[in-house]
C-alpha cells in the first residue's frame, strides 16, 4: 500500500508498512482547502514581495500588514485571544517566536553583564521540542530546566504554558509561583477545531501557529501577541539577527487563507458548509470517535477521558478533540513505544516529554489513509490480546 | 520628496529627506521582474504546500525538489560554484544557514561533553552581521572572535571568508593558517553582475542567498552546497530544531524565479534582452560610473580601484561592481558615517565592520530615485568642499 497519492501530494514519513505518527503533520485538512479551489488560491507576480522591509512604521518592520490585520480578524472571529493593544510579531513558525520570546525575556538590559543562565520550565508531560530548542546552542543567556511542578530554585525563570497541552490535551494555567518569573503562552492549539473556547486569552506573551490553527504547516507561519513594546521590539531584533525577517510570500499567503477562513465563519460570500472550523471540528470529532472506539474493550490500552465545556465560538457543549491521542499502556506493559512500533505503529515515547514510557503520543493530524490503518492496526491488537 | 511610489512597492527606510543605505535591500532588480510579467509569476492553491515535509529521502527533508534542481541548474549555468556531489541545504536566508554550519561545526559528537567555544573569525573588514549573529545568544559552542588577520590562538577555530566581501568587494581567501580549523565561504555576492566569475568554487561548504543573485530578499531563502554528509545533517538538524524547516512558498517561487533566470541566460524562448544578469551588470555597471564620475574630483572622498578579470560566464574582461560601495574620507575627517550624516546620506560606518571610521559603507542595490538623490547629494558634497 503506496501512501503517496500521485495527484500531487506528498508522501509522508511512513513506508508502505509502517505508520509513522511521531509528528503532527496537519494533512488532516487539506481536502477543505481542495475544496476551496479559486477562492484560496494566491498569485504572486516575479516584481512583487522583494524587499526586506514591509512595515517600516511598525515595531515589527518584517510584518506584512495585510498578515497583521488578517491575525487580528481572525482572533476576533473566533474569539480566543485578545488582540487591542497587543503587537504583533511574525515568525517562522511558533518554534521561532519561542525562541525569540526567550532572548527578550533574558538578554541584559546592558552589554557586557554576565549572569546565570535562566531556566526554563514546563509541566510534565511537556512539548518534546522546548527541552531541544533550549539547549541547542548551549546558550549563557537561558537553559532547560525539566518539569515546572518540580521546579524550587530562587531567581529568575521562564515558564512555558501549552493549552491545549501537547502531548496530552489537557488545559493548563502556570504553575510556578514566585514573583521572579515570567510566562510564555503557547496557544497553538487553543482553536475551535480541537477546544471549547471558554474566553479570550488575555496574556503577556500569546504563541500561535499556523500549522495548527489552517493546517497550513509548510508556509512556517507563526504569531506572538505581545503586551509589553519592549520585549515586541527585542523578540523582533532576535529574528531580524538570526534570519533578517520572515517569508513574504508565506506571510502573504496565510493572509489570504485566514481572510478565507473568517469570511466562511461569518458567511462572507460563502455557504454555510465554508466554515473552516465546523469542518475541522466534524473531522476530529469522527476520528476521536473511531479512536474511542477502537479502543473501548482494549486491555492493552486506554486514553484520558475530557470534560465537556461551553464554545463562546460554536456556542453548544464541546467534547475536547485533542490534535494528539496520549495513549496509554496498561497491564504491565512498560515501554507503549516499543509496544506499538511491534505493530508497525510508530508514535513519540513518553519519556520524550518528561513522562512515564507507558505513554506514547500519536498525531491524529495525519491524512485519511493513514489514520484509518492506525485504527486497522490498533483493533488488531486488542484482537490479539482478547485472543490471549 | 517621497520615496514611496503609489504603484505597489514598499517604502524604504528613508524620510523625505534622509536617503537610508545602511542595508543592502537589492530593490535595484525589481524592473528586471516587472517585465518579466507572466513568465515569473507563481499561483499557489489553497491545498498545495501544506505538509512540513519535501522530500522525506533527502538528507535536507525540507528541500523543495523543485528548488533543489533549480539550484543546480543556475550554478551549472553560471559556472560559480561545483554542485556534483554536493548535498543542498535550505535556509531562511543565508543567515540561519551560516548558524547551521557553525553548530554542525561545533556540536560535540558525544552528549555531556563540555569544551571551550570554539572562535569564529573574519578578516576585518568583515560584514557587521558577524560578530551579531555569533554572539546573540551567548553560545557555549561558539563565540565571535574578531579580525581573522590577527588571530592566533591555538585549538579549533572557523574562519568565514566572504567573497566579494561585504562591504568592500575584494576578494578573498581564507588567512589563518592552522590544522584545526574549517572554513566556511559565504559566496553571497559570487555573481556576474558584481564580479567576473573565474571558476567554479569548490569548498567544502559555500552559502549562496536568492536575495543578492536575483534580488528576492523577501522570500528569505539561502542555500548551502555541502561536500560532507554528516555536516549536512548536522545542518538539516540545527534548522528543524530552530524552524522546523523553511517557507515552501518561498521554495516554490525561488525554483520559478531561478528557472526564468536560465532560460533567460540559455535563450530559452526568451529575447536576448532577457538575460538577467547581463541586464543586472548593465544596471550596476551604470551606476559605478555615475558614482566614480560624482567622485572623481572630490577632495572628501575616495573609492577602491578593481582589477578587471575575465569572466567565464560573459567572456569578456569585467570591472568588479560591488553591491556597496566603501568610502573611504580624506583629508582628516575622522568619521565618514558622521560626515555623510550632515548630507543627509545614511550609511553604515566603519567601525561596524571592524574597521577605521574614516569608512562608510553605501548601499548601490537602492532603487534608483533613492540612488539618484545619493549621486546629487555627492555632488553637492564636492561643491561645498571645493568651494572652501
Amino acid at each position: 500500500r503506496s501512501l503517496s497519492s500521485t495527484n500531487g501530494t506528498r508522501p509522508t514519513l511512513s513506508s508502505n508498512s509502517v505508520l509513522a505518527l511521531t509528528t503532527g503533520d496537519p494533512t488532516v485538512f487539506q481536502p477543505f482547502w481542495r475544496k476551496m479551489g479559486d477562492k484560496s488560491k494566491v498569485v504572486i507576480d516575479g516584481g512583487e514581495l522583494m524587499s526586506y522591509f514591509s512595515d517600516v512604521g511598525n515595531v515589527c518592520w518584517f510584518l506584512e500588514p495585510e498578515l497583521g490585520d488578517a491575525i487580528r480578524r481572525l482572533h476576533r472571529v473566533v474569539g480566543n485571544a485578545v488582540t487591542e493593544d497587543r503587537h504583533i510579531v511574525v515568525g517562522t513558525g511558533s518554534t521561532q517566536l519561542f525562541q525569540a520570546a526567550l532572548y527578550a525575556l533574558t538578554i541584559p538590559a546592558a552589554a557586557g553583564v554576565e549572569l546565570e543562565p535562566v531556566s526554563v520550565v514546563s509541566s510534565a508531560p511537556y512539548y518534546s521540542s522546548y527541552p531541544e530548542v533550549v539547549d541547542c546552542l548551549r546558550s549563557g543567556l537561558y537553559k532547560w530546566g525539566g518539569d515546572a511542578c518540580s521546579f524550587d530554585k530562587d531567581g529568575p525563570y521562564i515558564e512555558v504554558v501549552n493549552s491545549p497541552n501537547n502531548p496530552d490535551g489537557t488545559l493548563r494555567e502556570s504553575v510556578v509561583k514566585s514573583g521572579q518569573g515570567n510566562v510564555i503562552y503557547d496557544l497553538a492549539y487553543y482553536w475551535p477545531q480541537y477546544t471549547a473556547i471558554t474566553s479570550a486569552a488575555d496574556h503577556d506573551i500569546m504563541l500561535f501557529t499556523c500549522s495548527k490553527c489552517t493546517g497550513h504547516a509548510g508556509s512556517r507561519i507563526g504569531w506572538a501577541l505581545v503586551k509589553d513594546k519592549d520585549i515586541a521590539k527585542k523578540m523582533t531584533q532576535y529574528i531580524t539577527i538570526t534570519s533578517i525577517g520572515v517569508s513574504k510570500e508565506s506571510q502573504f499567503r496565510t493572509a489570504k487563507i485566514m481572510g478565507v477562513i473568517c469570511d466562511g465563519c461569518q458567511n462572507v460570500g460563502s455557504a454555510e458548509s465554508e466554515n473552516f472550523f465546523e469542518y475541522a471540528r466534524e473531522l476530529m470529532s469522527k476520528r476521536w470517535q473511531k479512536l474511542r472506539e477502537a479502543l473501548q474493550h482494549s486491555k492493552c490500552l486506554s486514553l484520558f477521558k475530557y470534560p465537556r465545556e461551553r464554545c463562546l465560538f460554536t456556542g453548544e457543549l464541546n467534547e475536547r478533540l485533542p490534535a494528539f491521542a496520549w495513549l496509554e499502556c496498561k497491564e504491565g506493559i512498560k515501554d507503549c513505544e516499543e509496544f506499538l512500533r511491534g505493530f508497525d505503529i510508530v508514535g513519540r515515547g513518553g519519556k520524550a516529554f518528561g513522562a512515564d514510557p507507558k505513554f506514547t503520543r500519536i498525531s491524529l493530524l495525519c491524512r485519511e489513509e493513514d489514520f484509518n490503518g492506525v485504527i486497522e492496526r490498533l483493533l488488531a491488537i486488542k484482537g490479539i490480546r482478547n485472543g490471549n
